[in-house]
């Protein structure tokens, strides 16, 4: 794989000076770059390393003087973080997947499989499972009955795809990604302990033995257009309507988001999000790692929610959120630095009951 | 799959008025429910629903007027929730794997499968494994050597069953959930600065290069009848005696319970929560999503944690948990409306100095 | 298998009283213990489950009177923990993979294997992949193309080692873990809300519709020697540079690394960690359950975070954290102590204000 300077800044849309048909083969941060890698340095806090490494051309902040530098060629970019989606994506060499089918595969006579599909070893591909043109399918993956996917999917080792699921085009799972686990609910014949509590905020009768009866997920998955799952991470199916997943949508790795919840569009979740079920989660809802969301809630548009957020009620569109119970960002931080001062606070309250009652505060 | 409304009715023990022989194919939500599905509308927040779609029948609340919805047959259950686990269950198709043994696995010859088996392609079982009659054993499942599972088992795709763990009968495990990896055990030959620490309650030696020795795990799993396992959740191993889990446990997706520790009977645990090692968990316990337990503590039965509780300490039968570090779920309530009051507070003790002492708060 | 007690004091470097001669062929809780197995009693507190058990031989602590116990032999050692590590690891049989390439496997022929080595069944092993002598591969192990395990590797069950991903020696997989899923990493052609909210710290303009971008990983993961990742934890690559883990570090199960993050030496990670993306850590970092770390600080060499502490700026060299957000463990046990008396807090007040004002709080 090999680039000239300007074939990578025309992929861009960007500005070249100096030596465009340079040809490099690889992208380096500064420090690490040798000859043939383009340094990426849009930062003038790199611009340090590239005195370290060995590279001839870099990507550079706007105004840096490359020539100075010792470099024979430069790309400037008006926004670098966007610049590394057209860099990355023009240079990842992408899974090494053979074209065709695997012969160690098991795939259902009745599956149709598009145009173009590379598929891998041990993949099982069950009855009426739809796959549209284009498919990447690492090996392992299992995709169950009935299951649809869009064009120009990639699925990495060891996805599994639930029976009936559906899902739209430019689909990536991450490996061990697990689309389509029965919902996690269970019914007592008796009210349980836990619907006491939810209906008396924390009273209940004696307990009683209660045993779990299953209830049963007749519903499916559906995922929209360009959405793309972290590894190992679970979404499962509904009981009665499907769970969904709108357009847009990326999801990191070791997200659970529960039976019957409703994500929008262009959401993203970091690592170890848990969303429990039956949550309404609205468009461009940012959730940091680790936050979790109550079930039946409701997650307006635009809501973000900063890392270990615990969010147990409703939140309006446009609310950036905080803390445990979750709280505006604001508020969190106030609140914060009060607790920070509290033992001060306990100590000045000590001397007003001195001074007021001639005692010591007990 | 065809019932008719009579039949449902019969398995759910429930009442119908009206056309009992109308034929249904499948439940809906009342607004999706077409002339072929029960709508589900057991709550009179559910009655518009029905004016919206074009079910014929439905399962309704108590009281509900069948016939001026336009309904030819309803079904009227006592407790809706519960009526749910019957109806779902006489519905659900179940995963498609062919009867028998698929030609691409790997069984041991030495393990015995139980009459009644239907086992999916890439499946492999270890030597001496024994496996009950009716299992049900989707793709890539792996059984390690000596394991045993009871009667009825349902293992969906790429679950991991390791060596010489046993689980009673009718096992659910859902996609990548993984029994039996080795505990998370590791010492130092000398003090560790962690052991320094919990001895401390905070202090430590000055820190030295420290590595880490590897404890292995020689006890097992041991899980009881009526258990499932969410999506992608792991049970270790014990270090000595097995890692036990009770019967009639439910565990949700991506949840980790530590090695050694022994979870009783009719417990819940939804995602993401993370038992540490040697923890005793009592009977019918729940811990509520991304709740965390420490190691080597005691939760007595019936103990219910809300969402990401943090629980440090031992906790008596029957305590309603919630906060971190886990309180009682009243006293949560009562910090958690005292810190949002705390600006407040702040304002009153300066206001208090500057009237006692002629001076701001500092 | 089967040793006698003196083989087992000699592989601990221990002392044997009594009949070293004995044959014994497992290690048991003294309560749980026939005759043929080694009791493990290393604390007086377990003298009495020895009376309860059959054993005949123990390992004790320093002074018991195993005569009186009616023992026949007994193994004294100075650190009992310890000790546990090479007992186990004497007794551990391993897992039961045949030596030589499981017919049913797919390596490609441009794969190294180094001489050795015990492949079991559904194995894929891709393009110029190199793995050092003596590895043990599970069934439904995956290795991409082009990356290289060092020696005596132990991958479990349906591990995932993704493409040019570089593992030192020693390695140790659980079932599950995910080494080299794509990097979380998206932008939107205009500044985001979050980018906005960081910069300002929760102000924001008006939303505005965005939608995701993605950034390739071009990078891979670089592990280094005796590292241990846990069962169905996940590793992500890097975006330019490799996502590291140094030596003998140890990450328990459903532990999430985001890319660029660089992990020092022995450090323990515990189960449901979450570290984002371009975290430095330093060495011997010891992190418990369920901690986060946000993206882009810095954890200096020996710290320690307990269990649940949610880390967002940088932490420095041998602090011990706890809390959320995490402050020095003693500052967040005084705030614990202060948050729960706050109630009391509220009512002094109130009374001096009374008595101050004349007039109730409010």
């Amino acid at each position: 794989m090999k680039f000239t300077v300007q074939d990578i800044a025309t992929a861009l849309g960007a500005r070249v000076e100096g030596n465009g048909a340079l040809r490099i083969d690889r992208a380096a941060e500064p420090d690490d770059a040798d000859a043939g890698a383009l340094a990426l340095a849009m930062d003038p806090k790199y611009g340090e390393g590239l005195t370290r490494g060995a590279a001839r051309a870099a990507i550079l902040w706007e105004g840096a003087d490359w020539q100075a530098m010792g470099l024979e060629a430069a790309i400037f970019v008006p926004r670098p973080r966007y610049a590394m989606s057209g860099l990355t994506r023009l240079m990842d060499p992408g899974p090494d997947i053979a074209p065709g089918i695997h012969p160690m595969t098991v795939i259902d006579p009745s599956a149709r499989i598009g145009e173009g599909a590379a598929i891998g070893p041990f993949v099982a591909i069950g009855a009426g499972a739809v796959i549209g043109p284009r498919a990447r399918i690492a090996s392992h993956v299992s995709i169950a009955e009935g299951a649809q996917i869009g064009a120009d999917a990639l699925l990495m080792q060891g996805a599994r795809i639930g029976a009936r699921v559906r899902i739209g085009d430019r689909f990536i799972a991450q490996p061990g990604a697990a689309i389509g686990g029965d919902g996690f609910s269970f019914v007592t014949p008796e009210k349980s302990g836990v619907e006491q509590i939810r209906e008396t905020l924390g009273a209940r009768a004696a307990q009683e033995a209660q045993s779990w009866t299953r209830i049963h997920s007749l519903g499916a998955v559906r995922i929209g257009d360009d959405v793309e799952i972290g590894a190992n991470s679970t979404i499962d199916r509904g009981t009665i309507r499907d769970t969904t997943v709108g357009n847009g949508t990326k999801i990191d790795n070791l997200v659970q988001i529960g039976h019957n919840s409703q994500v929008g569009d262009h959401c993203l979740m970091c690592g170890l999000v848990g969303v429990a079920g039956s949550v309404r989660i609205g468009n461009r809802v940012v959730l940091g790692g680790q936050v979790g969301v109550s079930d039946n809630i409701f997650i307006g548009d635009d809501v973000i929610a900063g890392g270990a957020t615990k969010i147990f009620t409703n939140a309006p569109a446009g609310r950036v959120l905080l803390g445990s119970p979750a709280v505006k960002m604001e508020t969190q931080m106030e609140i914060n630095k009060a607790v920070r001062r509290l033992p001060r606070l306990f100590a000045q309250v000590a001397e007003l009951q001195k001074a007021v009652f001639k005692r010591a505060g007990d």
